[in-house]
Protein backbone atom coordinates (compact mmCIF):
# COMPACT_ATOMS: atom_id res chain seq x y z
CA UNK A 1 0.00 0.00 0.00
CA UNK A 2 0.84 3.76 -0.55
CA UNK A 3 0.22 6.25 1.57
CA UNK A 4 0.42 10.03 0.70
CA UNK A 5 0.25 12.88 3.10
CA UNK A 6 -2.78 15.11 1.51
CA UNK A 7 -2.99 18.66 2.20
CA UNK A 8 -6.87 19.40 3.33
CA UNK A 9 -7.77 23.32 3.39
CA UNK A 10 -9.90 23.30 6.64
CA UNK A 11 -11.20 26.78 6.60
CA UNK A 12 -11.93 27.26 10.32
CA UNK A 13 -8.63 25.52 11.96
CA UNK A 14 -5.33 25.00 11.02
CA UNK A 15 -4.27 23.27 8.24
CA UNK A 16 -3.79 19.13 8.43
CA UNK A 17 -2.53 16.32 7.03
CA UNK A 18 -4.25 13.03 6.84
CA UNK A 19 -2.94 9.72 5.09
CA UNK A 20 -4.68 8.56 2.28
CA UNK A 21 -4.33 4.99 0.53
CA UNK A 22 -4.45 5.65 -3.31
CA UNK A 23 -5.41 1.96 -3.60
CA UNK A 24 -8.43 1.91 -1.18
CA UNK A 25 -12.08 2.42 -2.44
CA UNK A 26 -13.07 5.31 -0.39
CA UNK A 27 -9.89 7.43 0.13
CA UNK A 28 -10.70 7.94 -3.72
CA UNK A 29 -14.18 8.70 -3.06
CA UNK A 30 -12.93 11.18 -0.44
CA UNK A 31 -9.86 12.66 -2.95
CA UNK A 32 -12.61 13.32 -5.46
CA UNK A 33 -11.41 10.42 -7.48
CA UNK A 34 -14.96 8.06 -7.07
CA UNK A 35 -18.53 9.57 -7.62
CA UNK A 36 -20.50 8.89 -4.72
CA UNK A 37 -23.61 10.75 -2.74
CA UNK A 38 -22.24 12.66 -0.73
CA UNK A 39 -24.61 13.79 2.12
CA UNK A 40 -22.32 15.10 5.18
CA UNK A 41 -18.93 16.28 5.12
CA UNK A 42 -16.36 17.80 7.56
CA UNK A 43 -12.68 18.21 8.48
CA UNK A 44 -12.43 14.85 9.07
CA UNK A 45 -15.04 12.68 7.97
CA UNK A 46 -17.22 11.82 4.97
CA UNK A 47 -20.91 10.32 4.63
CA UNK A 48 -22.05 9.19 1.19
CA UNK A 49 -25.58 6.68 0.23
CA UNK A 50 -24.53 3.40 0.38
CA UNK A 51 -24.98 2.51 -3.46
CA UNK A 52 -26.71 -1.21 -2.02
CA UNK A 53 -28.71 0.14 0.72
CA UNK A 54 -30.72 -2.06 3.30
CA UNK A 55 -32.85 0.70 2.97
CA UNK A 56 -32.85 4.06 1.70
CA UNK A 57 -30.83 6.44 3.49
CA UNK A 58 -28.43 4.13 4.47
CA UNK A 59 -25.96 5.99 5.16
CA UNK A 60 -21.64 4.97 5.82
CA UNK A 61 -19.70 7.66 7.54
CA UNK A 62 -16.11 7.02 6.88
CA UNK A 63 -12.98 9.09 8.56
CA UNK A 64 -11.07 11.14 5.76
CA UNK A 65 -7.63 9.31 6.95
CA UNK A 66 -7.48 5.99 6.07
CA UNK A 67 -7.76 3.72 9.09
CA UNK A 68 -8.96 0.37 8.36
CA UNK A 69 -10.88 -0.51 11.45
CA UNK A 70 -12.63 1.06 14.97
CA UNK A 71 -9.23 0.02 16.56
CA UNK A 72 -7.19 2.13 14.56
CA UNK A 73 -9.48 5.47 15.18
CA UNK A 74 -7.05 7.41 17.26
CA UNK A 75 -8.44 9.11 20.75
CA UNK A 76 -8.49 12.62 19.81
CA UNK A 77 -11.09 11.46 16.60
CA UNK A 78 -13.13 8.78 18.51
CA UNK A 79 -15.09 12.04 20.03
CA UNK A 80 -15.96 14.15 17.17
CA UNK A 81 -16.28 11.04 14.67
CA UNK A 82 -19.00 9.59 17.07
CA UNK A 83 -20.36 13.14 17.60
CA UNK A 84 -20.84 12.79 13.98
CA UNK A 85 -22.75 9.42 13.96
CA UNK A 86 -25.19 10.74 16.51
CA UNK A 87 -25.35 13.76 14.22
CA UNK A 88 -26.32 11.42 11.33
CA UNK A 89 -28.10 9.45 13.26
CA UNK A 90 -30.54 11.46 14.46
CA UNK A 91 -30.76 13.38 11.29
CA UNK A 92 -31.13 10.45 8.86
CA UNK A 93 -34.54 8.81 10.87
CA UNK A 94 -35.93 12.18 10.56
CA UNK A 95 -34.91 12.87 7.24
CA UNK A 96 -36.36 9.38 6.38
CA UNK A 97 -39.56 9.44 8.51
CA UNK A 98 -37.88 6.49 10.27
CA UNK A 99 -38.79 5.33 13.74
CA UNK A 100 -35.34 3.85 14.67
CA UNK A 101 -31.77 3.70 13.55
CA UNK A 102 -28.93 0.41 13.42
CA UNK A 103 -25.42 2.00 14.01
CA UNK A 104 -23.21 -0.68 13.04
CA UNK A 105 -19.65 -1.39 12.39
CA UNK A 106 -17.68 -4.22 10.76
CA UNK A 107 -14.37 -4.45 11.83
CA UNK A 108 -12.49 -6.83 9.76
CA UNK A 109 -15.16 -9.97 9.32
CA UNK A 110 -18.05 -8.74 7.33
CA UNK A 111 -15.62 -5.67 5.95
CA UNK A 112 -16.54 -5.21 2.85
CA UNK A 113 -13.78 -2.10 2.42
CA UNK A 114 -11.02 -2.20 4.86
CA UNK A 115 -11.39 1.87 5.42
CA UNK A 116 -13.23 2.00 8.79
CA UNK A 117 -16.80 2.66 7.84
CA UNK A 118 -20.33 3.07 10.07
CA UNK A 119 -22.98 2.29 8.71
CA UNK A 120 -26.47 4.01 9.83
CA UNK A 121 -29.21 2.02 9.27
CA UNK A 122 -32.69 4.09 9.21
CA UNK A 123 -35.49 1.76 11.03
CA UNK A 124 -38.76 0.81 11.14
CA UNK A 125 -40.79 -2.02 12.63
CA UNK A 126 -41.93 -4.83 10.38
CA UNK A 127 -39.55 -3.97 8.25
CA UNK A 128 -37.91 -7.21 7.63
CA UNK A 129 -34.72 -6.73 8.57
CA UNK A 130 -34.90 -9.82 11.26
CA UNK A 131 -32.28 -12.39 11.81
CA UNK A 132 -30.13 -9.32 13.06
CA UNK A 133 -29.34 -10.44 15.84
CA UNK A 134 -30.08 -14.73 15.67
CA UNK A 135 -29.55 -17.39 16.06
CA UNK A 136 -28.19 -16.69 19.55
CA UNK A 137 -27.27 -19.20 21.61
CA UNK A 138 -26.94 -20.07 25.26
CA UNK A 139 -23.27 -20.24 27.23
CA UNK A 140 -23.13 -24.51 28.47
CA UNK A 141 -23.01 -23.15 32.47
CA UNK A 142 -21.68 -21.62 35.18
CA UNK A 143 -17.86 -22.83 34.48
CA UNK A 144 -18.23 -21.46 30.65
CA UNK A 145 -18.94 -18.11 31.66
CA UNK A 146 -16.28 -17.45 34.18
CA UNK A 147 -13.93 -18.71 31.77
CA UNK A 148 -15.00 -16.18 29.41
CA UNK A 149 -15.29 -13.72 32.01
CA UNK A 150 -11.57 -14.02 33.15
CA UNK A 151 -10.80 -13.94 30.15
CA UNK A 152 -12.12 -10.48 28.55
CA UNK A 153 -11.60 -8.64 32.23
CA UNK A 154 -7.34 -9.90 32.27
CA UNK A 155 -7.27 -9.30 28.40
CA UNK A 156 -8.70 -5.72 29.61
CA UNK A 157 -6.68 -5.22 32.60
CA UNK A 158 -3.37 -5.96 30.07
CA UNK A 159 -4.22 -3.38 27.43
CA UNK A 160 -5.03 -0.72 29.91
CA UNK A 161 -1.49 -1.81 31.53
CA UNK A 162 -0.17 -1.00 28.45
CA UNK A 163 -1.75 1.96 27.63
CA UNK A 164 -0.43 3.68 30.33
CA UNK B 1 -40.95 6.35 35.16
CA UNK B 2 -39.37 7.28 38.09
CA UNK B 3 -35.77 8.76 38.00
CA UNK B 4 -33.53 8.98 40.78
CA UNK B 5 -30.19 10.81 41.32
CA UNK B 6 -27.96 8.28 42.67
CA UNK B 7 -24.77 9.45 43.73
CA UNK B 8 -21.37 7.21 41.91
CA UNK B 9 -18.35 6.63 44.29
CA UNK B 10 -15.37 8.04 41.75
CA UNK B 11 -12.02 7.70 43.87
CA UNK B 12 -10.40 9.18 40.86
CA UNK B 13 -12.63 12.67 40.29
CA UNK B 14 -15.27 14.31 42.12
CA UNK B 15 -18.41 12.34 42.97
CA UNK B 16 -21.08 13.01 40.12
CA UNK B 17 -24.67 12.13 39.88
CA UNK B 18 -26.49 10.08 37.23
CA UNK B 19 -30.08 8.97 36.88
CA UNK B 20 -31.19 5.76 37.17
CA UNK B 21 -34.67 4.50 36.25
CA UNK B 22 -35.72 1.61 38.64
CA UNK B 23 -37.99 0.47 36.36
CA UNK B 24 -35.25 -0.54 33.79
CA UNK B 25 -33.33 -3.90 33.69
CA UNK B 26 -29.77 -2.29 32.91
CA UNK B 27 -30.33 0.13 35.72
CA UNK B 28 -30.76 -2.34 38.18
CA UNK B 29 -27.41 -4.39 36.89
CA UNK B 30 -26.04 -1.22 37.26
CA UNK B 31 -27.18 -0.54 40.94
CA UNK B 32 -26.75 -4.47 41.79
CA UNK B 33 -29.92 -4.82 42.15
CA UNK B 34 -30.36 -7.28 39.24
CA UNK B 35 -27.09 -10.01 38.74
CA UNK B 36 -24.65 -9.94 35.37
CA UNK B 37 -21.60 -10.87 34.37
CA UNK B 38 -19.45 -7.86 34.24
CA UNK B 39 -16.33 -7.32 32.59
CA UNK B 40 -15.55 -3.58 32.35
CA UNK B 41 -16.64 -0.84 34.62
CA UNK B 42 -15.58 2.71 34.73
CA UNK B 43 -17.44 5.48 35.98
CA UNK B 44 -19.58 6.42 32.72
CA UNK B 45 -20.37 2.62 31.79
CA UNK B 46 -20.72 -1.07 32.89
CA UNK B 47 -19.82 -4.33 30.15
CA UNK B 48 -21.75 -7.33 30.88
CA UNK B 49 -22.23 -10.68 28.81
CA UNK B 50 -25.06 -10.82 26.74
CA UNK B 51 -27.16 -13.61 27.97
CA UNK B 52 -27.89 -14.86 24.72
CA UNK B 53 -24.96 -14.36 22.63
CA UNK B 54 -24.23 -14.30 19.02
CA UNK B 55 -21.05 -16.03 20.35
CA UNK B 56 -19.52 -16.59 23.26
CA UNK B 57 -17.71 -12.94 24.34
CA UNK B 58 -20.88 -11.33 23.44
CA UNK B 59 -20.53 -8.05 25.53
CA UNK B 60 -22.92 -5.64 26.28
CA UNK B 61 -21.81 -1.99 27.33
CA UNK B 62 -23.66 0.35 28.64
CA UNK B 63 -23.98 4.00 30.13
CA UNK B 64 -24.58 4.16 34.11
CA UNK B 65 -27.08 6.98 33.37
CA UNK B 66 -30.66 5.92 32.08
CA UNK B 67 -30.27 7.63 28.67
CA UNK B 68 -32.79 5.52 26.12
CA UNK B 69 -30.24 5.93 22.67
CA UNK B 70 -27.75 7.38 20.79
CA UNK B 71 -29.16 10.34 20.35
CA UNK B 72 -29.73 10.84 24.41
CA UNK B 73 -26.11 10.58 24.65
CA UNK B 74 -24.52 14.06 25.95
CA UNK B 75 -21.30 15.50 23.90
CA UNK B 76 -19.32 15.31 27.06
CA UNK B 77 -19.88 11.36 27.51
CA UNK B 78 -19.51 10.50 23.59
CA UNK B 79 -15.73 10.79 23.89
CA UNK B 80 -14.91 8.54 26.92
CA UNK B 81 -17.82 6.41 25.71
CA UNK B 82 -16.34 5.47 22.61
CA UNK B 83 -13.22 4.82 23.88
CA UNK B 84 -14.33 2.35 25.95
CA UNK B 85 -16.08 0.48 23.62
CA UNK B 86 -12.53 0.81 21.12
CA UNK B 87 -11.16 -0.90 24.34
CA UNK B 88 -13.90 -3.57 24.78
CA UNK B 89 -13.38 -4.27 21.02
CA UNK B 90 -10.03 -4.80 21.05
CA UNK B 91 -10.16 -7.09 24.44
CA UNK B 92 -13.16 -8.51 23.37
CA UNK B 93 -11.55 -9.75 19.95
CA UNK B 94 -7.83 -10.66 21.28
CA UNK B 95 -9.58 -12.42 24.57
CA UNK B 96 -11.54 -14.89 22.44
CA UNK B 97 -8.89 -14.86 19.88
CA UNK B 98 -11.34 -14.09 17.73
CA UNK B 99 -10.14 -12.25 13.59
CA UNK B 100 -12.95 -9.52 14.10
CA UNK B 101 -15.45 -7.74 15.95
CA UNK B 102 -19.47 -6.45 14.79
CA UNK B 103 -20.10 -3.20 17.35
CA UNK B 104 -23.50 -2.46 16.85
CA UNK B 105 -26.86 -0.52 18.60
CA UNK B 106 -30.17 -0.67 17.83
CA UNK B 107 -31.63 2.64 18.25
CA UNK B 108 -35.56 1.99 19.61
CA UNK B 109 -36.58 -0.20 16.53
CA UNK B 110 -34.76 -4.21 17.35
CA UNK B 111 -33.48 -2.35 20.57
CA UNK B 112 -34.70 -4.94 23.45
CA UNK B 113 -33.95 -2.96 26.57
CA UNK B 114 -35.08 0.97 26.19
CA UNK B 115 -31.52 1.81 28.18
CA UNK B 116 -28.90 2.76 25.49
CA UNK B 117 -25.94 -0.49 24.50
CA UNK B 118 -23.59 -1.51 22.27
CA UNK B 119 -23.64 -4.77 21.48
CA UNK B 120 -19.78 -6.30 20.85
CA UNK B 121 -19.35 -9.42 19.17
CA UNK B 122 -16.34 -11.54 18.61
CA UNK B 123 -16.25 -12.86 14.99
CA UNK B 124 -14.87 -15.61 12.99
CA UNK B 125 -14.83 -15.89 8.88
CA UNK B 126 -17.71 -18.48 8.54
CA UNK B 127 -18.78 -18.24 11.98
CA UNK B 128 -22.12 -18.31 10.16
CA UNK B 129 -23.27 -14.62 11.04
CA UNK B 130 -24.48 -13.88 7.07
CA UNK B 131 -27.54 -12.54 6.65
CA UNK B 132 -26.25 -9.35 8.64
CA UNK B 133 -26.52 -6.74 5.98
CA UNK B 134 -29.00 -8.66 3.48
CA UNK B 135 -31.18 -8.40 1.50
CA UNK B 136 -29.65 -5.66 -0.25
CA UNK B 137 -32.01 -3.20 -2.07
CA UNK B 138 -30.87 -0.93 -4.90
CA UNK B 139 -32.10 3.19 -5.68
CA UNK B 140 -34.83 3.05 -8.50
CA UNK B 141 -32.80 5.56 -10.46
CA UNK B 142 -30.97 8.65 -9.90
CA UNK B 143 -34.02 10.54 -8.87
CA UNK B 144 -34.71 8.63 -6.30
CA UNK B 145 -31.01 9.03 -5.16
CA UNK B 146 -31.32 12.38 -5.18
CA UNK B 147 -34.67 12.87 -3.10
CA UNK B 148 -33.15 10.85 -0.72
CA UNK B 149 -29.85 12.86 -0.36
CA UNK B 150 -31.44 16.28 -0.19
CA UNK B 151 -33.47 15.04 2.15
CA UNK B 152 -30.64 14.01 4.06
CA UNK B 153 -28.96 17.22 4.05
CA UNK B 154 -31.37 19.48 4.56
CA UNK B 155 -32.38 17.98 7.75
CA UNK B 156 -28.58 17.72 8.99
CA UNK B 157 -28.35 21.47 8.05
CA UNK B 158 -31.40 22.20 10.30
CA UNK B 159 -30.18 20.16 12.98
CA UNK B 160 -26.69 21.76 13.27
CA UNK B 161 -28.52 25.06 13.07
CA UNK B 162 -30.38 24.30 15.61
CA UNK B 163 -27.16 23.17 17.96
CA UNK B 164 -25.61 26.02 17.06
Amino acid sequence: MRFLARRIENPRKRRCFVSVDNSCLFCRITSGELKATVVFEDEISLAFLDHRPLFPGHTLLIPKEHLETLTDLPSTLIGPFFENVQLLSRGIEAAMGAEGTLVAMNNRVSQSVPHFHVHIVPRRKKDGLKGFFWPRSKYGGEEEIEVVRQRIVSTLANLQKDMK
